[in-house]
């Protein structure tokens, strides 16, 4: 499990004694398992620590242990002598948890898996080759001579499994399969995990994927499909579009896939969360970018305002050309 | 990687020079991906080895190395000075590839998983803790000091990919990782194998699935569908049950599931293949084996005659008590 974690970084955690461990708005089981993870490090290591997330914890990860702890922003105080940012690439996905005014002399050191953070730290450790931040951090325990206990493993494994939709990302090397083998010897149960995470379906999701399925559409190597409000609410749920996407994902006939969300703006005007994925050989992180949004090539994201329609008709033909390039170009590689 | 492999075993495979590997009926990933492993394990060995297998090879698995040399009962000699195998828990599963009659004098050695195993070999080697047989290769591998090279590697990772659904069932051990993990770094690709037998689906799957997901029904902790032969029609393929039978398996609010697909049985008369899921701590193994079919606790299956309302109306209440019976006794255990 050899890894280079910067001096610096692991020389600020072993002097700070008041730490916050922050993560991400729109949170992931990664951002939860990391900054869960880190707390309960820092705890074994005999510091005062604490959680703090931007948004409310969502009802998924409640089960992780220490959850119940995660404080909001506003109960977010300014006297730590360290902020350690986990699982992102830039400070402002910290949301309202980090204030640069009430916080600015308080230092902050990065550990993060994108390969997009822009090293805002003052001690920065970015592993791009690590699936999840959460893996990052078992090399981490090992680098401080904490090996995790059954709490600290089964969070590490919630952002691992989660991150990789449990080993299937074309991101699991052997080294992820190695960190989570060592998490599982150290008392975390996968298959209770995968249980919490992966495989959980509110029963209503079912007619409203019935709905949604009939209007699955393909064209050139790119299959897509609508939800819209009205059917979200019939469910009465909003739907988790990542287990939607995995299933179009899957498609023999297309390398591409998205899914578009209808949702209401800030301003009360329509908009579309778009959610896409790449089959391995293509990549959709490109195409987030130039629409505003973000993530990786296998998978990203934005949100566009404008209809359902109108968002479709914009977007489908720069996927399918975005496509069409790929598979030109990808055999020159 | 230790394992205790009997010396009997050991010994066989040593002694042999022309070998014949087999694997079962109705083969899944874990049958091709052993039966070749195994195959390509003994050519390393300098040793001359072919494997048979009862049905046509299912054109899902035609991607793994050495699935074009795999011979059909037809094409098997009697000359043979062992036989292997693999993945079977009884003589039968072998099909028409083994005959007592021709075969009589040739010993058998067995490699397999299964609990259930009749230990039917003149040495047997039954490893149920191991969640493939595949697994139990890489030790076989290791014990004779045979490395996988990323042949034999593809083939035993398809097979423990493809019985774990990706390291997601319960029997997923460290060891299991750790076996993933050896056969990633001997040359496996896991992104591709999950790619090539996990993440497939027709296109015409998504609307023959919003079709049937339209009639999901719940019922005291039981979620069903029903897949009418009109329906399958329509989508112009024969549906694999299983993928469906995993989203209903995890909908929240139930603790067991069924797919019941429309069939025509050998007599031209309606019947019906049921396909049973249950969630850990709930089993339908014993529910299977009454209804003339077998399996494992968390899925097993049958073939009944009768429509598909018959089939429902006498199947659903049998599980339904099931589950309240295990829901009742399972504090107690």
């Amino acid at each position: 499990m050899a890894y280079h974690i910067p001096d610096d970084l692991l020389a600020a955690l072993r002097a700070a004694n008041h730490i916050l461990c922050v993560s991400h708005v729109n949170a992931d089981g990664d951002a939860y398992g990391s900054v869960l993870g880190m707390t309960h490090l820092l705890h074994r290591l005999g510091k005062r620590a604490v959680a703090a997330m931007p948004d409310p914890v969502i009802p998924d990860f409640t089960f992780l242990p220490g959850a119940d702890a995660i404080i909001a922003p506003d109960a977010v105080a300014d006297d730590y002598d360290l902020i350690v940012c986990l699982d992102m690439s830039s400070p402002d996905r910290m949301g309202a948890v980090f204030d640069p005014l009430r916080h600015a002399a308080i230092p902050l050191v990065v550990i993060d898996h994108h390969i997009t953070n822009t090293h805002f730290g003052a001690a920065n450790w970015v592993a791009a080759s690590c699936a999840a931040t959460s893996q990052m951090l078992v090399y981490l325990a090992d680098a401080l001579d904490t090996p995790p206990d059954p709490t600290i493993a089964a969070c590490l494994l919630t952002g691992i499994v989660t991150d990789t939709l449990c080993f299937r990302t074309s991101n699991t090397t052997p080294e992820v399969l190695e960190a989570a083998m060592h998490l599982q010897r150290a008392g975390a149960n996968l298959a209770a995990i995968v249980q919490r995470t992966l495989n959980r379906l509110p029963f209503s999701t079912l007619a409203l994927w019935s709905q949604v399925l009939a209007g699955a559409r393909l064209e050139e190597g790119v299959v897509w499909v609508t939800v819209s409000q009205t059917q979200l609410r019939a469910a009465g749920h909003a739907d988790d579009d990542s287990r939607l996407n995995s299933i179009l994902a899957s498609v023999n006939e297309a390398d591409m896939s998205a899914v578009f969300t209808e949702k209401v703006n800030s301003q009360g005007a329509p908009a579309v969360e778009c959610s896409f994925r790449a089959k391995p050989g293509f990549a959709v992180g490109d195409l987030a970018f130039q629409l505003g949004g973000g993530g990786h090539a296998p998978a990203s994201g934005c949100t566009l305002d404008g209809t359902l329609d109108a968002v479709v008709a914009r977007v489908i033909p720069m996927m399918i050309a975005a496509r069409r390039a790929q598979a030109t170009t990808e055999p020159r590689a």
